[in-house]
């Protein structure tokens, strides 16, 4: 089902890297053509392209009071103690990257800081589609309360009955957001990034999409809204050796692959012996899963590779740059100091890729695609911006300042020079 | 000469904070053709755009270590002794925003931690041109080295001789960096993405640059490589109040707009009488100047703004979201509390943007065009991506995974849940 590489040549690694890619032609035609009708029609176009695009007729975008207390009401007792675990943790996890302000004095009389502050205004978007994903909400909303984030909106796709998921609704109003609304898609950045009559404009537009969503993401961000990151399909690499359990490891590969047919799924391992047993649990796990067709699907774009020395494995997990790596071997914390290209780690035979999707308390949104090799999943950070501050008092620039003087004349602007000069020239005479 | 406009109506305020654009239609043809000749002949592509562009006829691309030595040798002694201070700054700066480990037990048995690891290959722009900034070579090379970057390779064009300006390539030298190549422009940028023989390919590229840059940098962007920011036009807002000196206003006014004749200057005040006393500084200093002709120019695209409350005046700042901000006001430290978006804040009188242009420590890559509203400048964070890990035994397992299990089936991805039941299933039977 999956196919076997055995010791593949590092020339063949380029290919091997590389992710199933189906971008449609019409593409980015179709977003522009929706930013730009959002752009000089606002909530009419997004209540039109609720009805083209969700099968959903609804009149007003905004989710009520009453559709939220509805929510809170209807979510099973169980799901709603779950969530506060998972949220727990998740705080716990993300409050502990607060960073004190840092100040030096780099010079006597020169002092520097840094200093967090918090994006004024941020806009999530949430995928309706196959699965509610309210632990998104979760992994978003959580960080960008914490950071401080004075309006968060969030944008989702309302279902042909006109409702909003009331796991999301629930996970919500948990956090205090009260700011929903029932647009989906493209259209939903356009929105967010445009601003309409119902919805404010953000600064910066979170969360996970398909290639519309994306591409109008990409689209905004070159018009000047930040955004997280270019969000690809989903990935996990397992490394395991010939102790993994190879049901264990056939249920991770299967985990993800059940996410979408262009997900991509990557066994590696030192072990010949591993390869059958996991084949044989692939074949018994899929059959149960409601999902099937969809991990088959996957499978059509992933492998199974057999390596003969741990250098070139670990090497290969490098270049690869997996979104998930996990770790399933007896020696997982030192293969773990040799990875330097990942998203998110998971070390040891309990633990599963999905605790870190829920609720153990890292972020699940996460570079794909080989972006592990320069950029990182959402943190604190990511509803941060850190500001410079500097004063030098008058002895500090008598110091530094002919420093300057020097470097920008070096540099031909004498402009730059003069503005210390100036300073110099009555700092001594006064 | 810098027109004023007293008491400015918020719904004017978009327009004032609109930057100077002057994107040529025929930009991105022009840039996609450069990426392409260099992704098809590669080195010989650059060998013919140094002599195209840079007016340099050359055969090598990479600077020789005869070269290095030859412009080590040149630079004058003063400069080198200032670069050095500077040097030592920014490093104390950079070094001090180095981050423990993260590592937190969320729940009994569930480990997650978050680690910095450095970018592996990254690429350093250095625009030639009208100034030889080596100052940016400071500003990206000494962060890139503080992170652990494995290999770090700088592109700047040569002058029509052939040659890189010794300042440059001294700097080089000091901070260790012997990969110097001898290209400019887009064709730089395309190289550091797509690598030629000559120049390994990068993970992420760093540094300004002219349209072309910036453009190229947008559409390796899209193509995958990560970049530091899309810089446009130097900017820098000045908030003054009546005890302010206007030399030293007209300076810093000066300093920004000698940059480029697309750079934007913004006073902002709350003192009428200030006014004219800046502008008659400004008429004194701007015939000194030896690019007077460039900051004419960008003064067509600035203005001087008076507003009649402190509120006022501060909210039309965060929402201008300036690269460079001076408060050069008796109550600085208060105004800067209410700052929420801004590059970095120069406070008080003795404080020139120069320094920090050069040598207080902090950086100079700095978002442009209102992008600081979302955006950083360049920190040792920049260098680094962060990977979270998670270990979790057998007993956490058994704690947290029926919270997994309760959120997987309520997102309906049944896969999810089951690499936590059949993982259950065993730490409980052993």
């Amino acid at each position: 089902m999956m196919k076997v590489i055995e010791y593949p040549e590092k020339k063949e690694w380029d290919t091997l890297c590389k992710r199933p890619q189906i971008e449609l032609d019409s593409l980015e035609n179709s977003v522009k053509e929706i930013i730009s009708q959002v752009k000089t029609r606002g909530d009419s176009a997004l209540i039109e392209f609720a009805q083209r695009f969700d099968k959903a007729s609804i009149s007003t975008l905004e989710v009520t009071k009453d559709e939220i207390d509805e929510a809170v009401q209807s979510v099973d007792k169980e799901l709603k103690k779950a969530l506060l675990v998972a949220a727990s943790n998740i705080k716990k996890f993300h409050s502990a990257q607060q960073r004190p302000l840092l100040e030096v004095e780099t010079m006597p009389g020169v002092y520097c800081w840094r200093k967090g502050v918090a994006i004024e205004r941020v806009g999530i978007y949430i995928p309706g589609g196959s699965a509610p994903l309210f632990s998104t909400l979760l992994m978003l909303a959580i960080p960008a309360t914490l950071a401080g984030c004075k309006e968060i909106v969030v944008c989702t796709p309302p279902s042909p009955n006109g409702k909003i998921n009331a796991a999301i609704l629930y996970t919500a109003h948990q956090l205090g957001i009260s700011k929903i609304y029932k647009v989906g898609g493209a259209q939903a950045i356009a929105a967010l990034s445009i601003g309409t009559k119902s919805i404010a404009k953000v600064n910066k537009i979170f969360g996970p999409g398909n290639q519309y969503v994306t591409k109008a993401k990409q689209l905004v961000n070159q018009q000047g809204t930040a955004i997280d990151m270019p969000a690809g399909p989903s990935e996990v690499a397992v490394i395991a050796d010939e102790l993994a359990d190879a049901s264990f490891v056939a249920a991770d590969l299967l985990a993800q692959a059940e996410h979408g047919s262009d997900s991509q799924v990557m066994l590696v391992t030192l072990s010949k012996q591993l390869i059958p047993k996991v084949q044989q649990e692939l074949s018994i796990q899929l059959e149960k899963l409601p999902r099937k067709e969809i991990a088959r699907k996957a499978f059509e774009n992933s492998c199974i590779l057999l390596f003969d020395s741990e250098n070139k494995m670990i090497d290969f997990v490098n270049e690869y740059a997996p979104e998930h790596l996990i770790i399933n071997t007896a020696n997982c914390d030192q293969l773990s100091d040799k990875i330097i290209n990942a998203g998110s780690v998971f070390l040891g035979a309990y633990t599963p890729e999905s605790a870190g999707d829920y609720a153990s308390g890292t972020n699940h949104t996460l570079p794909t695609n080989g972006q592990a090799k320069a950029c990182s999943g959402i943190s604190l950070d990511s509803f941060l911006k850190f500001i410079t501050y500097q004063k030098i008092t008058k002895n500090g620039l008598n110091t530094l300042g002919p420093v300057v003087e020097l470097m920008a004349q070096a540099e031909e602007l004498m402009g730059h020079k003069e503005s210390v000069t100036i300073r110099l020239s009555k700092a001594t005479n006064k």
